[in-house]
């Protein structure tokens, strides 16, 4: 558990570097179990635009739970973000997959549904 | 030390959960030197319009150092952000203070500067 958490640890630090890169001002949140309000992995801004990432670094396939979801969409209900799951692939980099087809597919994330949702970071930023 | 630090961050938990009750998503971001990148106490966000914001629990007047004041700067410039540093008075509460009136102040904040310049929570998120 802890080389999976430095593991995912890295690969925001590095995904926060990323989109400072182009732009955006960054944050990592806090997930020490602070409070009880929701929160994103990342959450990142540029003129007014705001993304909010649930991050993972996986090999194979996972499930997001529904809580998590519901967070996810409280930050795009409320504060008008945009959602992500953003997918960390070995030897692959990032893809992203957009909360509402997260949604739709009840949170399950694999390779099959990143190669037809999933979106690059270029993309992402566009 | 130990008290200021309890007495600021019990300070800032309330602030969170009083603009996460005015309809805002909310977080508290990490200061414990984890990146270089620009990192304010709090970040909120209502429908688009993104508010960051420097806490500070003092009795007395304070100064805000020139880097801090540049990295919320950078949340105006890059995210669109409005910044201020929000200033929690013993027995008077929170008031705000706009990052450009602060700067224009070299960063110094205090009673009377705080009475002329600062607005309530209310007229913060209106």
């Amino acid at each position: 558990m802890i080389n999976r958490y430095k593991k995912g640890y890295t690969a925001e630090r590095e995904l926060l570097h990323k989109l400072y890169g182009m732009g955006y001002v960054v944050i990592r949140a806090p997930h020490s179990g602070s409070s009880s309000l929701p929160s994103p992995d990342i959450i990142a801004a540029k003129n007014g635009k705001i993304l909010v990432i649930e991050c993972k670094s996986r090999n194979g396939a996972f499930t997001i739970h529904k809580d998590q979801l519901n967070e996810l969409r409280e930050w795009e209900m409320r504060g008008g973000a945009k959602a992500y799951v953003g997918w960390k692939i070995a030897r692959k980099g990032w893809i992203f997959l957009h909360l509402d087809d997260v949604m739709i597919n009840s949170g399950n994330i694999g390779k099959k549904f990143a190669e037809e949702k999933g979106i690059s970071i270029e993309e992402l930023v566009a």
